[in-house]
């Protein structure tokens, strides 16, 4: 029972912090993505392929979280696109109140659209909300049909899933749209995209909604 | 302080369970793997690689971690090798009183080898002994050069990597021996593997260090 009530406690201040966060972001005009997959599914590589390909058309800024290293706030600042690293020194999710101590080092006032890149992990940063408009798992196709299965908690709390790494599809004896169908299986209400950012291929379609995503996505 | 208190007592009885596992192994003469790596990395189809072309030198069991769904259990039981599976249920790791309660479902007596493979997470299943001799970090060759940089724990904390998936290494930008290099700032200590369950590669070299582990890697 101790357990439980101080789960509670933690739970409920992340909770209020992330909604505080949502208000603060709304009122600035700023919609937010949490885009949340395990290590190497590609998560900063899609963004690169977004900003490079299609350009920053909503006056992006980004989140990096990590366990170590400041590696992809790097790599998107390199774009010209405002970034900032939380290095976790070893927690496996981001949480609420690391957003909004970040917030602070951001341009807001010229900024539109917010996106956090979680940890690489694709359980735990499921269970903390932080604040975000759209929830955005990135699977790729080397991980294997059976993932959204066997994590099915990341692909209920989703709003939309980016299946990258396509591309490999032929060499990895993965059909991408087992994959899709297995995803949906679990949350029909899923969007699904599916990527390459080596070839290409998907990057527009997935520009189109991650620059305009539907009002359904803006959360009160 | 409370937070702590709680932390450290939780550890310490995963731990207590964790040594006895270790001397009821060792009662037995059985050796352990804990296996650990990324949702994909490769785990399953590493084993099915290993049993499949080396046979089961070793009267091998295995106990198969996953959030969900028993599929690498009944992938590991269709090649006759005794295997039992963990839900957890939402938990990101395995710990040492999951483990104690599934040896009753094992054909101890008749076992050398004990494979445990832990739920699809770089981070959180690092903190737990499970009561194995030898910890075993899988890693593919698509989840790019710099994870042992930005997840380093689990490398610090582990005997020796595999490197799966070795033959997609062309096809996605990746020089498996920087990833290896980067391996072994972390840790010099690792002994490291490259393999391709799918081509085969590797296979073999890894098979004998499986079957016999030199004598350090039995733990006191």
């Amino acid at each position: 029972m101790v357990k439980v009530t101080i789960k509670s406690k933690v739970l409920s201040k992340n909770d209020q912090i992330a909604q505080s966060n949502r208000l603060r972001l709304h009122e600035k005009g700023i919609r937010s993505f949490n885009m949340i997959g395990s290590p190497g599914s590609g998560k900063t590589s899609l963004l690169e392929a977004v900003f490079q390909s299609c350009g920053d058309k909503a006056n992006c800024a980004v989140i990096e979280g990590d366990v170590k290293t400041d590696n992809d706030m790097q790599r998107i600042a390199a774009l010209g696109v405002p970034a900032v690293q939380i290095q976790t020194e070893g927690a496996c999710h981001l949480n609420a109140e690391q957003i909004e101590s970040k917030l602070e080092n951001l341009p807001l006032d010229d900024t539109n659209l917010l996106v956090i890149e979680n940890v690489g992990n694709l359980i735990c940063p499921v269970s903390y909300d932080l604040g975000e408009d759209c929830r955005l798992i990135v699977i790729s196709v080397t991980e294997g049909e059976d993932k959204p299965l066997k994590y099915p908690s990341a692909f209920i709390s989703a709003d939309a899933i980016v299946i990258t790494k396509i591309d490999l599809a032929p060499y990895v004896d993965v059909v991408p749209q087992q994959l899709k169908a297995n995803a949906l299986s679990i949350n029909p209400n899923l969007k699904v995209f599916m990527t390459s950012a080596k070839t290409g291929e998907g990057i527009d379609k997935f520009a189109d909604f991650f620059y305009a995503p539907d009002e359904n996505n803006i959360k009160e």
